[in-house]
């Protein structure tokens, strides 16, 4: 349930609304708005008696919500949610690009990755330091030893740092280093590490589950938004279907209905998606068209000798090149590259 | 496998080892390039002796086809395919637009859809006189009544037609008034069909199954081309997967590979695979930025009035708006839209 | 919609219901049960004014059938169907096993086979004289001639033959020697060939197409039923999905509610679904517990050498074995197996 | 790498060789079987001169493991593992049922439902005290609390209890009242979870992913097996297709090429597969019949008052008739219920 506040609802109008929806045993969560705000309530909302909230002063308007994700839902927040890292904004006007390499090997590596992309205007580096491996005998990253590589890199250049955290035991670490916690496909459904992450004040990248259809994806957003993170965004990866010419289907096809019901921002992976180097540009310019708010991509200085998914890893050249065709493109949608 | 002539070949020698194929028991199919002829040999090529062809005067090389589609693949010609269709070309540079009603309904709305396309510049209508539909009990289409409406308004305005074929029976009769010939995703692999279509001069639209993989797809294209119509014109419809936000999953991701595998030509229908009009045209900008050859539109005078799939049908005003939206993206990717 | 007719309805006043329905622009079904006639009623039945039926004489009651397939729903018809082919019944109580070759090779091997399975029981032979090939260059069966062989066979040992029809252009020669017509999983939405075998009486196996879904599956049954044609076997083969350890997915799950929306049998072809002859044993019994009419096997004297499909395929014994197995888990289900 | 050992080993050879395999930086796994033992070698096994193993006193002969998943492999150990769980056996000749309701409501419900399957010979008692539920709204289980309630039953009936436990901070208390710990379809690849498990003694039963492939199911697997708990009962209970009759499809057909690359016991749980109380038992048989080692199934004294799941959960009547079916067909598969 939304309770839309008038134009001219004062501060403390707004207070005494929250107080009153807590007397109820429910819980407040105020949105915002550039004209007016309006406050989410999630709980038991099917006790509610109507009148007991209409009537205060300030409140405009009660609406109910129909689906299941609330605070995700566009029923709840109209405009188009803007999640900022840094001087970076993922939501409508901007395009960013999140790249770098699977996972991190060494130093060097990482650093020398960090200034190319700052000298191409990207300024979000990606880069695996707890990596889900199918196979326990696989490497599994450098773990903490590579979140202190992040970090080194971090402060030596002033890039942004995106990296997943595998496990809620985890989390406490991650934070203190990077910008953007992502949460990985395999884990869009670990709720103790949702609940984890919502208590975070870093921005959460929510990967689709494999398998995760619309309404799941959402629901697992609202997890995160529920505890009180509220800078969510989506990450469309590929979902298995029968279909063998690419690793994973890339459903580039779920970013109009998200449009329509979410205000979240939703990015695109077409390196984990396809799975082929050689696939990676076009899925990513066709991201950029079907209206995604941003890219995510694997790059690294030298594909064949990565330690992980070298197949799907863009060598520096290609990447300049594929920046270049998204800034042909990015007019179209009225966005900036960045 | 094939034939690679020398670039002096003769007309003569040409012939020669065309003949010389013949003898073996095997099907010789010219491949004329620009720089030099080649030659695709199907049958049951495993028995060649390469001495008996490689020696031959004006023979350049012989090149064993790993596919098991031939002519469709790659390997047997390195050039795209273009396939023309009236003044229209499927292939690089060109970025043709096929739109109109799901079925014939009657003659007025098939001539102001047919006014309304030349005067955008598009020149090939679609429209179903023959219906596949689930249900007995649903209108099946205007049929043979239908194919003669379809003439009516290409003698009337110069519209190029693009019209169903569900049987080879009813082949004949559709190759009178159609200057494409559409395969429906459920005739994919009606195999008589497809052998019946191989033996038209008319170009083929042949739609990919529902769960059909690549490989299936290009062997189904391999039929009509192997029957001696080299003029397929692929075109991806969405496949069944697991996802409910869409009626089906739009695979764009196809199109890269399709691009590496084959030469063919490949064109995107959005407005089944997305089952809903909002989705339209976000899906048709991100098909044109993938890499796409053309795309296939349902639209109608007044979409809610439609006999069938009216709910995924654009009226005149947004299709007109994509076709602008289009045009922005088009010179990113190299081509003209007509 | 139905229309019961009361317990002493006599034959008059139900011919006189049906030239009613007639008259009002409608298709009249008898359904004779046990008790008492139905009549269903297909055509546009929104239009009807129930009260022009329910006064005729011997008229129960009117039920409107709410699924958009009427003959094929249990609404219609709540008893089992039973389809008799020669002295085999496909219906509660017994399991027929069908069984043979994938394609018909030769008199020699096609004879062979027969009298093994008349030795073991089993009186009806699959074989396929038209074969649905994803390669042109592939065997494409025998076609006529082999049509030809299994009529031979026929004559000679009196077994019953299902083999397939690809197009409805076979219907009239495949008809003559045919006991069942079998449709395959590419023509399950062949909407010319339904009807046409809907105006067959030779009893139709419907094979479930690739991604059919079970209302998709059922509605194909309905156009084969409103033509006239009301023996319908359903098979289910297998469906695409994702999991890559058998070629397809056996779809075991669709049978309980197939038995609980629809009266028609449904048996299983475990050697399609899996592809690998070690697998077929255990899916078969799994089909036999779960409620399944009967089985579709394929065997081959000597399996690997089979012109096709030899590596799904069983050896005699093997073959033996399985009728053993069940035959002791048979009586689990209170069905004989014949 | 596999070392299989003389028949006539001695403990002191064997224990040699395990050191030997230390030294070199490898694991050892020792698996005792019934004629000699073998000694499972991970790690990076490509390294090994297997001149230095081969040599060794008892050493019998070097087998390469040629599966990415090692110790749950066919190859590893021919024989079918038996998992005990009190006096009841997960593996060939029996065939246990694991019941209960989906979530722990009160101690009466447990206790009521313990007794009645004790009754019935059912002596291991499903019931959830953490509860993956996909909206944050929802009842989320009784949690520690549910824990103490099991382990009051367990204490007062001697019933053996499944339960499962989502998050490695949680194994340590689950642990300690658990016979059996459930790792659920969305943790199927939570890495961190899955290694502390590897740490306990307590059987592990780990279902699919709901998109897992046969290969990365076993792997998991691998995981729990390589941290040293061998005790890992596979579980499947349908994955995502494109399938609309039941909420999930059940895939009995992985079982038997499950039972040929592992030798691992797998039971199924249709109760989640299907979704309906109605498809349960039908499904249930067509596991037995197919080679599953047992079954996991949802019960409720009054399902219609469940506070989760009740659409899938069986009263105790039907339960009883259930387990009277199976009591019929276990005989054909050379099983015993318990």
């Amino acid at each position: 349930m939304l309770v839309v506040m008038q134009q001219r609802a004062t501060a403390e109008q707004i207070e005494s609304v929250m107080a009153k929806i807590g007397e109820l045993d429910l819980q407040a969560h105020p949105i915002p708005g550039s004209h007016r705000t309006a406050i989410g309530i999630t709980g038991n909302t099917a006790a509610i008696d109507p009148s007991s909230l209409v009537g205060l002063a300030g409140v405009g308007e009660l609406i109910r919500v129909t689906k299941p994700y609330k605070l995700a839902s566009r029923e709840m927040q109209q405009e188009d949610s803007q999640v900022h890292v840094g001087a970076v904004c993922f939501g409508p006007g901007s395009f960013p690009v999140i790249a770098g390499p699977c996972s991190i090997e060494n130093e060097a590596m990482l650093m020398q990755t960090a200034q190319f992309l700052l000298q191409h205007n990207v300024s979000l580096l990606r880069a695996g330091a707890f990596k889900p491996r199918s196979s326990p005998y696989s490497f599994q990253g450098l773990e903490y030893e590579g979140l202190a590589l992040l970090d080194k890199v971090r402060q030596a250049t002033g890039i942004g740092i995106v990296t997943e955290v595998m496990d809620a035991s985890q989390v406490a670490a991650v934070e203190e280093v990077a910008d953007v916690l992502q949460i990985g496909t395999r884990n869009m459904q670990n709720f103790t590490l949702l609940k984890r992450v919502s208590q975070s004040s870093t921005p959460v990248l929510l990967k689709r589950g494999m398998s995760a259809t619309l309404e799941e994806w959402l629901m697992s957003a609202e997890y995160v938004m529920a505890g009180g993170n509220r800078n969510v965004i989506l990450c469309e990866r590929g979902v298995r279907t029968f279909a063998d010419h690419s690793r994973n289907t890339l459903d580039l096809s779920v970013i109009p209905p998200l449009k329509e019901l979410s205000h979240l921002p939703v990015i695109v992976d077409p390196s984990h998606a396809t799975g082929r180097r050689a696939y990676v540009a076009p899925m990513a310019r066709a991201a950029l068209a079907a209206g995604a708010d941003g890219l995510m991509i694997e790059i690294h200085p030298q594909p064949d000798q990565a330690l992980s998914d070298g197949a799907q890893t863009l060598a520096f050249e290609p990447f300049e090149e594929l920046l270049k065709s998204l800034t042909e493109i990015a007019p179209s949608q009225h966005r900036t590259l960045c």
